[in-house]
């Protein structure tokens, strides 16, 4: 951390300054510019975290040098993370593809797209029991019913179930059924859910939140990394921005910026991350070549009558077309589609 | 709601949007434009909801007419809400004046505190028990303890007390020992919260989530409204923008737009919404006179050592200046402080 | 200026670093931190605006410490600047009211929006002869014939003229007709403009840009102010964010932060800030309350047949309901209104 | 265009806005719904450019439902545009490929760049010589200077040139010396500059502003093709919000957006999108498999002693590997690279 005095603060505010960070264990470095004095502290920062330096007298402001977050960092773990899922990895050399509808509406629907999904070669059936909806009066998912129909499908195909968590009970249910819990854009900073996700040791999917910097979002896997959960993987679904001609603007550069500064996978949500279905497909393949580690897609059998998102839902034609191109794209990265 | 079809859809297509409104048993009318064909729906939309029509053929997109919510909207009761909240009222002629540390740290701090708010005619105490941070590694408050101290210092001076809940757990204990919850920025859309804080009914004070738009915010109120909970209050305190001057943008202009749209009373929070303790007193003369109906601001007897955002706090002196400027602005708009 | 390294710059790197600053003239100072080392830069930085240090080797970003503008800024001149334009004081004891239609129209309707003004005791009239219009296809304003009623209703009132430019020609023009040009916020980073302004001496407004921070605003009147022209009013107009119920949010902060940072006057314009007449009375009055130095206030006889920005536009009824809040609120301040 | 009237709306007031749609010649379809009453326009909405119904009494607001544009839509030329300049086209089967240094620094920095770029198969060479630049104490660019190095780099290697154009001075310059002219993202809505340009018929590459949506910029376009230009492509650079990691957020689904919105070609500039280097390549990646008909890309012989932007651009070897990669995307998009 380096403090910044104000160019009018007199030798006394900065010897105060100076005495504080020592009394508190830390190295001092001090810098007389031309304008400002600077003071560059040495040592664990966070012996500082309960210290409201920012308004000691002189102070002007405070310029942090490292970043705040520990075990997702790349400082702490420089090779990629690969999260093993019952055999399938995720962040390896093949593509990670999640894909089914928005809501488990009925066990032919679910059952419907899993057989598809899973000639499709995709690993990962994502189908939400719980759903958070911005109106009360919107449909709010089946429940347990639903994660019982996700589990009934993975005995039957095989294919590994996601589904979102979003509170303490829903975790719990969620535990039984599914392979990977998820959790939503709005709770990215739900800390007693990230906390509770933590000690569960489920894998998790982290999703950015609507307005969070790459920062909170690391930070938000820190609290999940350090309950001991390390099987995280982190989704890009966009961010909102003045632009309404989509639902979210969808932050591609997010993809490298994660893969410099994190060693945890991350893969694209193009469906939320645009919201029309015809935005899907061009942003899916672009997701790729920025270098993601997988995709999440909403599949639905008959997007006009899905009971939740059809408006953002490919068809079985589009996503068959859609993994046709995304397997001409992989091998140009180094990567591969599964089958 | 009024469906806008493609400038060439065809007459198949128009018929066939027209049978399913028809069959869900609304009312349809059909206007054919220069350019393109528009269809207004009649009837109770909530038959709609489950129905994505944007994806039928020849339909270009869906433009809603009537807002979402219904108990919290100022069509539904047009006169305005006072909250009575143990015989002090919010919403009315007297404006509410909530203030404190952000953390309770310890007796004597939050002793000190409320003595010297009480001196100066405030009604409410906030201080934070559980205390969201965006670091695993940051102050997270003293959770029951901080509560007890609350529910001492209540006992002593009289004041109310507005502590936030962050979950099932916390808002538990919180029903033990408080007179009103806060739900923070970031679980605005904690539905699971949000319910719970429903069927409680707690009085409770709704923040504004940091990317939540003013419908966003009302449909959160009315998660609330739904499970039978009228005692909402709801709080300004910034949104996330790319200006980076201040921790958040306070939007003064929600004050008259609640005011208009909604029954509900509304306070602003400068302490959040600026992050920087000599925007506070500007910004909180500024809310009252946008016509807020209270103030929620952080104080704390030595802000130089405050264990969280002591960056952001008032000392004593400066919030009794500031309590001297808000009595002389209030009767300009009507309204009064107490004492 | 500091310069921090990668946690695993080597010894040459930072000897290159070094060495290049010192080349450059520039004192250095190394202090070696637990996990990366920093240099601080000492001396006049403006030697480096053309040295991209951020991709030399090792480097891993640069934090500016001093402001990158001069003679806008307080350390400049620390008391602040009152403007006067032809015996007309902005920024003193007395608030400056601007008002008048968004767009000159007609003889009669200028003349009859001015004595009504004048009446109210406002300064200075507002009149768009040169509209930029999102459209081609929307009124563009009369252009020099606007000017010419202005100028004459100047003769008949004695009010002072204010009226937008938005290139070299206009600008030329309304040297020959205006007291006061306007730039507005699509045109503030228009360089080639700002620097004719500052050439021109004539007294300006600039307008916040629809997403321009504040430093970057500071650096606009930096180009205006460094052509010589130290008339500068900065005018508060609103910026994008994802809020969509005002036509843009109206940063009332931005003005204690002037404030401190700036010696320039500061008046808010709460009729573009908002674009709904309903919320431009209580953003004036809190516009006021946040301590801004006047108002500019679209009115109009008869909002309904005005060609530009009806809907902004308060009527003469609700402008003087506005005159008597302000009048009230003023003295608070230590302000007062004209008669 | 719905006119939506408020729900207490008197019939009164209803036949007041059927009257004057009438009087303008507009035909009228009124619909009385469950809640309000919504009254449908029917032909050239132009002529109500100038009333703001929106403030007529029991009007609650209007929603649009033709676009604002005309000539750049798709509706009015459902078949893409090629753009042929001097024999290259842009917006047909192979992506166009422009290349160079931010600013124009001396006679070997350009014929150094130029011959390499040539070797690569690029068609464009870009260079600014008027740099619209936040600070007046940056470097500005060499001006004339730059643009007759410029053209004599075009007689020594038959690359075609690129060149911003700040104001109405350098475009008349730039008309001399330049194949393109490029209106940068400050200067979008500088309207005056806008219809210069489309009067002059010059090729250009008009940029994204950072606050425009994509309506806005549409239009920016329109006010170029309503002089009689039609050599327009557009270029996506990303926008501002309140990510700070990169310089601005590219927002990549404007590719497919425009492609279905709009006639004309566009391309993706990755290096001001991101502002950092090392972001450029995935981010180009990304642009192309979203479907661009090309890409700007900052270039320079030796990034680190680049006058202006250096931390953003490609040096030779980075460059030449990611034509290698845009080479083996082309063909899954069905487009190809020049050689």
């Amino acid at each position: 951390m380096v403090i910044v005095m104000k160019s009018k603060a007199t030798q006394d505010q900065i010897n105060n300054v100076e005495k504080l960070l020592k009394d508190l264990g830390l190295g001092v470095h001090i810098s007389v510019g031309s304008e400002r004095t600077i003071i560059g502290v040495i040592g664990d920062k966070r012996k500082l975290a309960n210290t409201p330096l920012e308004i000691m007298p002189g102070v002007e402001r405070l310029v942090p040098i490292v970043e705040p977050f520990k075990l997702v960092g790349k400082t702490f773990k420089p090779e990629s993370s690969i999260i093993n899922i019952k055999g399938i990895e995720v962040g390896g050399r093949s593509l990670a593809i999640i894909a089914g509808p928005c809501a488990v509406e009925s066990e032919e629907q679910i059952m419907e797209t899993a057989i598809f999904l899973k000639s499709q070669g995709v690993q990962f059936l994502r189908g939400g029991a719980y759903k958070p909806r911005t109106s009360p009066y919107s449909f709010q998912g089946l429940g347990e019913e639903g994660l019982k129909l996700l589990a009934q499908v993975r005995k039957e195909t095989g294919l590994l179930i996601v589904s979102e968590v979003v509170s303490h009970d829903s975790l719990e249910k969620a535990m039984e059924y599914v392979d990977v819990v998820q959790i939503g854009a709005r709770n990215m900073q739900n800390f007693d859910l990230l906390q509770r996700v933590g000690r569960s040791k489920m894998p998790v999917i982290l999703k950015r939140g609507l307005s969070s910097n790459i920062e909170e979002w690391l930070n938000a896997a820190e609290y999940i990394m350090s309950e001991g959960n390390y099987n995280i993987i982190l989704c890009e679904r966009g961010i909102r921005t003045f632009e309404t001609h989509t639902r979210n603007t969808l932050d591609l550069s997010s993809v490298p910026i994660i893969k410099e500064t994190s060693h945890l996978p991350i893969i694209v949500d193009p469906s939320h991350g645009t919201g029309k279905w015809n935005l899907v497909t061009p942003m899916a393949r672009a997701g790729i070549a920025a270098g993601a580690d997988g995709l999440m897609i909403e599949v639905h059998p008959n997007p006009q009558v899905a009971l939740s998102d059809g408006n953002q839902s490919l068809n079985f034609q589009s996503f068959s077309t859609l993994m046709d191109e995304i397997r001409k794209i992989a091998p140009i990265l180094k990567r591969e589609l599964p089958i």
